[in-house]
């Protein structure tokens, strides 16, 4: 685990906000959990559950909210939401490596790319005509970057990313391994039987602050573009078909599929390996749980959900005959109520 | 988004067929959608649904079927089937970038590999001794074609493709970045607690004509081989298991999970992330839908569907509490129909 | 397909018991399925269900339990586990190609990377200052190997794979092409709408004996590790959140995806295309069915499933909706109910 440069509570104080109750003279090096953290390293609590551990932490200094700080047992930064905080002081203690500019001798960059002075090209990447890279972006070892593909500033692309030519890439973009962006849609018209491919003619636009999980596919548009907003987050192994719209800030778990020219809108929370379904319209703030198909769309924000229980498989069975038999169930029930009735009818 | 050069309606209907309704000379340089397609593109509408973009479309032509010619307010070129036509003009506006055979200077070609000449090898590929790459073959920058593999004509592997050693590649088959083929299936024999591989000695064999979209795996065989049939389409993110064969012409969306020794037939349609069991049969002309877990084989045409349903999270609480039940509620039925049974009886 | 050198069956048994019936001098060459092996190939029934295929196999000799040994038509090595005896009479024909020491004049290493003398990098590959790379070690084209990366003995990276720095792998490892190891996992703290990244300071730590199939990714933990422990088998594309562990010799199949901070006991079977959800514990020898949702700790041993039955597309869509309405229904017997005890306190 990589050790930051340390700072004083004072100092973290003074960046980032929040009270200090406790010595601003602390030195931190390192966030951690509480229950294993140590003298130099600072920990939180966001809620009343965990409350327990602020009695037995080594912590050097604890970030908690305000109904909780008179339970701590250490140096304590008080603040309505510890986990931002938290998150925070773990960004200064653990900045991004810092980038040296430069083209590796082992990069392959073909004539009519443009680098950007502060630019940085790692071994066995290969960067094409025409392609632009901005100032403080990284293409790290075994990067495909197509044709005219242009990639704004600050951006960080692990080893082996493809984009694909002409896509267009925001600023300060992370993409991680595997990553492939720009691909052929997946457009066939049916004819005799055989599959008759529709030339995918479109792009991948990417937005500013969007980062992407290791081995998550984008497909290029068919026609028109597909279009990442700004601040989206996805995990690993999502596929976007052609043509989708994915709304600013919206944030989608690991192994998720989405269909072609289906929208999302902004600030939606998709659960991992929920499936949705092609040409849908999600509205903003939905939230998908995990493992949810979604063939149909949602026009309201708030949590949908579709996942079988889960039993013991004998169980699951028997679950499984009766629910197999509902309309006949339905079916009883219908005549049972009619038998009652007729009884009823008769009766002087 | 590229502009291919330009075509009049007149060579168009000479290359393709249909009717032309309007002046032959009016020349056309790209596909697009109807509602902001331009002077210089063409549309189509396939249904009547659609008509309502006849009246206001500025495009320059639009490609309709018999029924609705009479709509349409500009140049048209009518036919049975638009979107298989509009298919056919746009790769005839779009062809594939011509290719410029040869070797890339920063390519490895292991002594003993076979390229012919109308064949490309892009920067940073690895081309493995034994292996045979077909004249007018794309091998694009950083994939890996290992020993012995076969590869045939007109073939296209986008950057970062995986073949392993010994499979069979036929012509015309596009590969996407990341697509891996011939890894080891997952074959093991339990012994006391452990796993014991089994070598997998197969290969994958891919028939002509076959799409396979990014980061899609294929597993080699156990001991026979793994086989795709020719004008098999495959989607993104695609897992197919070892010993496989998928019927001719099959088309498979993003997401789907095929386990191994699975025979899906030809003609068939399987919907994004369906998950279909191992050593099962699906039947020529099925269609699964997507997001659909098929734990048997399917013998019949016809399209089948496992779907739990999408609610609103405290429905789908209520709903899931209740099919938890359903055994307890068929018994209450069953108990209601045996009260009631009695009653008549005991009636006079 | 490759050919083996041949082994007699008198060393077979030598090297790997069982008891011999037949000539000892028989040479096998390659292991096959019974229905096409030939002379010089040995096959294996494991249970009485195949005993058919004893009767017309043309195959050198049979691998059997004691309870079919009469029926073997040709020679017989008997076994109690014949699939395990299988798999290593496989093992001993197709031994991994052995693996000839050397960097490749193509690979790149960055000065401060240790590889071992008996070690092999492959063109194209990039190994990181300080990494550390064992004797027997196969690091194939274009894998990449990050900063301070320790991989032991005896492993085979095959092509594209990429480890992110600091990561921990143990001897005998199997990673297979389009592997990550060690990426970001996906952790956000949310605040006024946007997200904020939690740094991954985490490693991935993988034990001895594992194999990780294509595509298949491992998030490096948020503040601890991510941990694969030892004999674990993981199939292609699984996706395995940060900070889970995996208990020893659980074998996963392809397409599953576990949400972070889960862990999973040892001996455990999880089927393909199976969703666990986050910070879950599931027991040890715990068997998920394919294509199952995972919502909850499983603290027992056992089998579980989830999966919505299969159905006609129609058929699905009736039975879907009397499920829709399965709370209504169960009111009506509830109501049916108080109907009929009514009847029977008013009954004299």
């Amino acid at each position: 685990m990589s050790r930051g440069s340390g700072l004083r509570l004072g100092e973290i104080v003074a960046r980032l906000g929040g009270e200090l109750l406790g010595d601003p003279a602390v030195e931190i090096t390192q966030v951690a959990p509480l229950p294993r953290a140590r003298r130099d390293e600072i920990g939180f609590v966001s809620r009343a559950a965990f409350r327990r551990q602020l009695a037995h932490t080594r912590a050097g200094a604890v970030i908690v909210p305000p109904e909780l700080q008179a339970e701590a047992k250490t140096a304590a930064i008080v603040t309505r939401d510890p986990y931002a905080y938290f998150a925070k002081v773990s960004a200064l203690l653990n900045p991004p490596e810092s980038l040296v500019p430069g083209i590796h001798p082992d990069a392959v960059v073909e004539p009519g790319a443009v680098i950007a002075p502060g630019a940085r090209i790692g071994a066995l990447a290969w960067i094409g005509p025409g392609a632009r890279i901005g100032d403080g972006t990284l293409i790290a070892e075994g990067c495909y970057i197509g044709e005219n593909v242009n990639i704004g500033r600050d951006c960080r692309l692990y080893p082996r990313v493809t984009v694909y030519h002409d896509c267009v890439i925001g600023d300060r973009v992370v993409m991680h391994s595997g990553v492939v962006i720009g691909a052929d849609g997946f457009g066939y018209a049916p004819e005799d039987g055989r599959w008759l491919k529709i030339p995918q003619i479109g792009r991948v636009m990417i937005g500013d602050d969007v980062d992407i999980g290791a081995n998550t596919t984008i497909d290029r548009g068919a026609l028109d573009d597909t279009v990442i907003e700004e601040g989206v987050k996805l995990d690993n192994q999502i596929q976007i078909g052609h043509n989708c719209r994915i709304g600013a800030h919206t944030g989608i778990a690991g192994c998720v599929g989405i269909a072609g020219s289906t929208v999302i809108g902004r600030h939606c929370m998709i659960g991992g390996a929920a499936v949705i379904g092609g040409h849908l319209e999600i509205a903003d703030r939905v939230i998908i749980s995990g493992a949810t198909a979604v063939p149909s769309s949602v026009t309201k924000a708030g949590q949908y959900t579709s996942i079988y229980p889960l039993l013991p498989h004998r169980e699951w069975l028997k679950m499984t005959v009766q629910l197999r038999n509902i309309e006949r169930l339905a079916e009883r029930v219908r005549h049972l109520e009619k038998q009652l009735a007729e009884q009823q009818r008769i009766k002087p």
